[in-house]
C-alpha cells in the first residue's frame, strides 16, 4: 500500500500572489531539495541541518537561478506526513511555481495526488481517517460553525467517541465469542441482561450521532431557508435585505438545480442557504400551478420556512395562507414574517398577534424595505439550528460517509438487540456485532480498504 | 517616513488551498504572534526562540483554538523586510485566513498596504528601488524571458549599471563644481575634452539602456504580432494553430481596445501578443474600408507582421499585396507566410521563391490547416526579439518608469554635451548634470520622494 516515492505539489491556493509554497514529502525529500538549493550561508547542506529550521538561498537548475526562496525543513516522524518534509517558499509567480515544480520532478519527485500528503499522514499513523477527513472539511469551512465542527473532528473528538463505542462492542463480542467456543457445553458467559442494556446504550449513542448529521450537514452546507408567500408581498426585498446584512461570503453553489434562486450567506457566523420561490396564489394557469407545486415541495427540504405575509392584506387572506403552509410542512421551523409593518392594517395585525402559535413557530413583525426589525428575524433564524447549539465538546457529524456508516452500524446493533430478545444463537449475534464493528472501524480507518481511502482522498485539493 | 507599526497580510494567492501564509512584520511582530500562539512544545515562548526556526502549535483567541499552524521566525535585520518577521502557515480555508488576520489586528498589528513589506525592505536598506520593483515584476512574470529580466534586476544588475553611471557623473560634477568655487579666478580644473568624451560615453550607455526598453517591454507584455492578409487566406486558421502550439498561459488582456482580436500566448518561453485583423481587399464599402485602414495602422504598432498570402492565388495578386504591406511598415519584421503550401499553384510558388527579400524580411511556406512547417514560422518569430537575445548578464529595461527616467537623464546629458561645445559657464553645466543625476537616482531610490514611492508600491499585491 505505501509507496516509497517522494511527492511534491504547490500547497498554496492556485494563482499568483506575494508568495507560494511548494511542499515535498518522502524519503528523498531532503536529497531532492538539496539538489536544487544553494544556501546563502556557505557550506550549508540541507541534509546536515537540524529539523524545523529555515534556510534562505537560491533555487537553481544548475545553470541558472530560478528564484530566491526560503526552505523549511521538517524531519519524519515529527512532520505533517510523518516523513521528511521540505517546504519551499518562493515568489508567487505562476511561472516560478511551475518551474520549481518541474525542476523537483526532474530530480525524482513526482506530483502528489489530491490529498496525498494527508493520506500519508494517515498511513503513517499521524492521524486517523476521520481526522484526515476533517482536514478537508477544515479547508473548505467558510463559517464559524463549520470550522468548529471540523476542528473538533480534526482534534480527534469524533474518533474518541467512535473508539469508545468500539471498545464497548469489543468487550461484548469477546464474551459472546467465548460462549461460542464452549457452545456445545451450553455455557452462557455473557450476561444477556447486561448485554441488552449495553446494546440499548450503544444504539442510543449511534442514534444521537447519526441524528446530529442533520445539523452538521446544515452547518457545513448552509441551513436551508425557504422564503414563501404570495406574490408582491416583499419576498425578494426581504431576501436582498438578508443577503446584505453582512458583507459576507456569498457563493454560488455548483451542481445544484437552480429551479429556485439559491444563495448562501454567512450571517453572524452561521451559513444560511436561501431559496426564493414562486409566489403562491390561486391560479388556473398550468405553468404557474407547477411553480407553486414546486414551492410546496421545496418547503419540505427546508429547515426554516420564512412565510412572508402582507400586513396590508385582509386577515382572511393571511390566515388562509398560513393554514395552507402549515398543511405542507412538518418538522420545519415556521417563521411567520409579517411584512409592511409600517403600513399595516390594524385589524390584520391585531388578529395575527392573537393567532395561537404552535411549537416550532415564530412570529416577527418587520418592514423588509426599511429593514426595521430585521435583526429580530435573524435572531429567530439562528435559534433554529444555530452554531451556538454546537457545544465546544459535542460531536456533530457533518460527513455523509460517516453518517452512512453510523446508520449501518445502528441497523446492525438493532439486529443484535432483536437477536438477544429472540435468544438466537451466539454465532449469529457475533456476525451482526462484527458488522457493526466494521462500520465503526471504517469511520476511523481501523479497517482500511483501498477503495475507502481512494474515495476519501480524491476530494482533497492537491498539495494537502 | 518610517512608521513603527507592525503590519500583517495574507501573502499567498487569494482563495482556499492546502495552506496559506500570513505574514507579520515590525517591531511588535514577535509579541503579537506570541499573544495568539500556543506551542505544542511546553514552555516555548516565541520571543525566546532563535531566528530561522519553525514552531508547531495552535493559534488561539484565548478562549478557542482557531487552527493548528506552523510559525516561522525571522529576526531583523536578517529578514526580508529588515525587521522582525513572523510567518504563520495555516490551513488554507478562507474562514481561517480571515479569522487569524482579524485576530492579529485585534492584538495590535494593522493590515499592510500593497507592497508594504517590500517597501519596508527598501526603507531598511535591504534592497534599492529598482530591485524592489523587480520583485513585483518577478511575481507578475509569466514567461521565461520576463522572469529572467526581473530576476537579473532583482539581483541588482540594473542597479549596478545605474550606480556606475552615477559615479562617473559625480566625478564629473565634482570637477565642474570645484571650478565654480574658483570661478572668479578663471581656473579650469575639468579637462573639457575629457569631459566631452565622458558625456559621449554616458549618453551612449543611456541610449542603449533606453533602447532596450522596446525589447524589455515586448518581453514583459508579449511581442506584438499582427496577422494580416486578404480575406479567406487562412489567417484565423494560422492564429489558432499558433495558439494551440503550446498548452500555455493564454490570457485575456484587460483594458485594451478590442477592435482587433488579441491573445497572449507563451511559445517556447517567449510571450507573443497576437492581433488578428480584418481581411485586406479592394472594397467600396465604407465600413469595410475603415476596418482595412485600422489594419494598416495596427501594422505600425507591431514588432512582427505575419503577412499571410495564399499560394492558390495568382502571383500578380500576391505580389500586389506584398508591395502594399511593405508600403505600410518600416522597422517591423515582415514574415511572408505562404499558406496552403499543400495545394500551391506552381507558378505562384516559384515566383514567390524568386522574390528578392529585403533586410528584416523572411519567407516561410506552410500549411496552417495541417500545421506543416509551423515550427519554422515559430523559429523565425523567435529570432525577431527573442528571449535568447537576452544575455544572462545584459541589462534590459522593462519598466516604464525606468525608461522615462533614462530618457530624461539622456536629454540632460545631451544638454551638457551641447553646453560643453558652446563653452557655457560651469554653473549652467552643473545644473544639467544635477538633473541627470536626479533622474538616475530616482531609478534606484537614492532620491526618494514620497510620491515616487507611493507610485511604485501601490501596484504591488497585498502581502508582499
Amino acid at each position: 500500500m505505501r509507496d516509497a516515492s517522494t511527492i511534491c505539489a504547490i500547497s498554496t491556493p492556485p494563482g499568483s500572489g506575494g508568495m507560494a509554497v511548494i511542499r515535498l514529502s518522502g524519503p528523498e525529500a531532503l536529497p531532492v531539495a538539496e539538489s536544487v538549493f544553494r544556501s546563502h550561508a556557505r557550506g550549508v547542506s540541507l541534509s546536515g541541518e537540524p529539523a524545523r529550521t529555515l534556510h534562505v538561498g537560491w533555487i537553481t537548475d544548475g545553470s541558472r537561478e530560478i528564484d530566491e526562496v526560503v526552505v523549511a525543513l521538517f524531519r519524519g516522524p515529527h512532520s505533517y506526513t510523518g516523513e521528511d518534509v521540505v517546504e519551499i517558499s518562493c515568489h508567487g509567480s505562476l511561472y516560478i511555481q511551475q518551474r520549481i515544480l518541474e525542476l523537483l520532478i526532474s530530480r525524482g519527485a513526482r506530483i502528489a495526488a489530491p490529498g496525498e500528503f494527508t493520506q500519508r499522514a494517515f498511513l503513517n499513523g499521524r492521524m486517523d481517517l476521520s481526522q484526515a477527513e476533517a482536514v478537508a472539511d477544515l479547508i473548505a469551512s467558510t463559517n464559524e460553525a463549520a470550522h468548529r465542527i471540523a476542528l473538533h473532528q480534526m482534534r480527534g473528538g469524533f474518533s474518541a467517541e467512535i473508539r469508545h463505542l468500539r471498545e464497548q462492542l469489543l468487550r461484548f463480542t469477546a464474551l459472546v465469542e467465548l460462549e461460542l467456543d464452549f457452545s456445545e457445553e451450553d455455557v452462557e458467559f455473557a450476561d444477556r441482561v447486561a448485554l441488552k442494556a449495553l446494546t440499548v446504550e450503544i444504539e442510543a449513542l449511534l442514534s444521537r450521532l447519526a441524528g446530529s448529521f442533520r445539523l452538521g450537514n446544515a452547518i457545513k452546507n448552509g441551513i436551508p431557508v425557504v422564503i414563501a408567500g404570495e406574490t408582491n408581498v416583499g419576498k425578494s426585498t426581504l431576501l436582498n435585505a438578508l443577503l446584505n446584512e453582512e458583507k459576507a461570503i456569498v457563493s454560488d453553489i455548483h451542481g445544484t438545480t437552480r429551479d429556485v434562486i439559491e444563495d448562501v450567506v454567512n450571517i453572524h457566523g452561521t451559513a444560511f442557504r436561501f431559496f426564493d420561490t414562486a409566489g403562491i396564489r390561486e391560479t388556473h394557469d398550468a405553468i404557474e400551478t407547477m411553480g407553486i407545486e414546486r414551492t410546496f415541495s421545496k418547503l419540505r427540504q427546508a429547515e426554516i420556512v420564512l412565510l412572508v405575509v402582507d400586513l396590508t392584506s385582509s386577515w382572511t387572506a393571511v390566515l388562509k395562507l398560513i393554514e395552507q403552509i402549515r398543511g405542507h410542512i412538518d418538522r420545519q421551523h415556521l417563521i411567520i414574517t409579517a411584512n409592511k409593518a409600517d403600513r399595516q392594517l390594524a385589524e390584520t395585525a391585531a388578529a395575527l398577534k392573537a393567532l395561537p402559535l404552535r411549537e416550532n413557530e415564530d412570529l416577527v413583525f418587520l418592514s423588509a424595505k426599511s429593514r426595521e426589525n430585521l435583526g429580530e428575524l435573524i435572531v429567530r433564524m439562528q435559534e433554529t439550528l444555530s452554531a451556538n447549539k454546537v457545544g465546544a465538546h459535542e460531536v456533530i457529524v457533518s460527513n455523509l460517509r460517516h453518517y452512512e456508516a453510523l446508520v449501518h452500524a445502528r441497523e446492525a446493533i438493532l439486529r443484535v438487540q432483536e437477536g438477544l430478545e429472540q435468544q438466537i444463537p451466539g454465532d449469529l449475534l457475533a456476525q451482526d456485532i462484527r458488522e457493526c464493528l466494521w462500520y465503526l472501524g471504517s469511520i476511523t480507518g481501523d479497517i482500511s480498504e483501498d477503495e475507502v481511502l481512494g474515495y476519501i482522498f480524491k476530494n482533497f485539493c492537491i498539495g494537502k
